[in-house]
């Protein structure tokens, strides 16, 4: 997944690894990581391994740091300096704690992505994300962020935040297989990538399940 | 701090402990570990040191992980469950991802303090988390959250808080110092504590910084 330049979309799936430990980490990124364009890693693994299974995951994919920053601007760069600093490709932030906040993830991601969490997928996600999805979504536009976060779990959500952003960002959707959203759909409403995690890496066979969903895709 | 329990509120204050080198951050603690109620840490220093920072944090103070975590239920019960387990006392969690979020760290603290978010400090605070705010108070107070965080530089936002709240929750207020807030009209606004970091760790005698505001508070 090279975000920045023409994105290579070949399986359009970016795998959550959800995982605690560095061995069965490392093992389904051995399996599915020239499958997937990307894996996203979030803070459970960071805190039990350390941000050095950063470099070392990097070594198998680009590696998104989905650490859902949400602090004032100058934590934010903190955080995100670190974060590239150990070979993320890209960091998921949010857009909730305002545009000065963005803009530092921005600043301090030099050459990496910086994606915008515009509305969560779980139940909660419609308390307060939801009415105020379509406003961070313009927010992160404005900014110059690369992409956002839509809920595969809601894909006319997915429609409308396309149209706020436009072809210019991309669209990553979580959500999708255990949560209850459908690969399909979440591409069809306008998703350049869907976020998949259990339904890939709690198989048997991940790179067959990554790749069953890889045509699912194509097959579109 | 025992925070569940009858509060101490010797000084009322809180040390935002926003260094990142190990060494300069067991120096501040043993310094003012007896002075301060609690220590707060964020990610920054979780990064750069690892999680066990707080283990080694917490023989001289009382640690509050201020990981603003903002997830989906099961990944906000992960982090939380791997702060209290390194001997977290507290966690920031922002309310604005739901309920459910909520709720499911304090599933995980196990007698650990919850604090939420309401409204940030910082300008970018005022775009979603002020108008938000007063819900997001309303709901932690609901869920039975220990506490809310609530800015420091704007006092009438502390008194508004407080009414949503009542006297069962403990309203903690970053902003002060650096930031322009005063200790003295937070607590005067109604703040349970302030938190304070630079004008602390930043000084030549943290010692002697941190017993200033505590004596400008215990003055009032």
């Amino acid at each position: 997944m090279d975000m920045k330049c023409e994105m290579r979309s070949e399986s359009r799936i970016v795998l959550a690894l959800d995982v605690t430990k560095r061995e069965k980490a490392l093992e389904v990124v051995e399996a599915v990581g020239s499958i997937v364009d990307a894996v996203k890693v979030n803070w459970p693994i960071i805190l039990g391994c350390g941000i050095s299974i950063v470099d070392e995951l990097s070594e198998h994919a680009d590696i998104i740091c989905d650490m859902k920053i949400a602090d004032i601007p100058n934590t934010n760069r903190l955080i995100v300096e670190q974060a590239v600093a150990h070979g993320a490709r890209g960091v998921i932030a949010h857009g909730f704690v305002g545009k000065d906040s963005i803009e530092a993830c921005i600043k301090a991601s030099h050459g990496s992505n910086v994606f915008v969490v515009t509305e969560m997928s779980h139940p909660g996600g419609k308390e307060f994300t939801q009415p105020n999805g379509n406003r961070v979504a313009k927010m992160a536009k404005d900014v110059g962020a690369d992409g956002v976060i839509a809920p595969a779990t809601r894909p006319g959500r997915i429609s409308e935040i396309r149209t706020i952003v436009g072809n210019e960002l991309k669209i990553l959707s979580p959500g999708v297989g255990a949560q209850g959203g459908s690969a399909s759909d979440a591409i069809k409403a306008g998703a350049d990538y869907i976020i998949v995690g259990r339904s890939i890496y709690n198989t048997k066979d991940p790179a067959q399940a990554a790749n069953a969903i890889a045509k699912e895709i194509s097959d579109l």
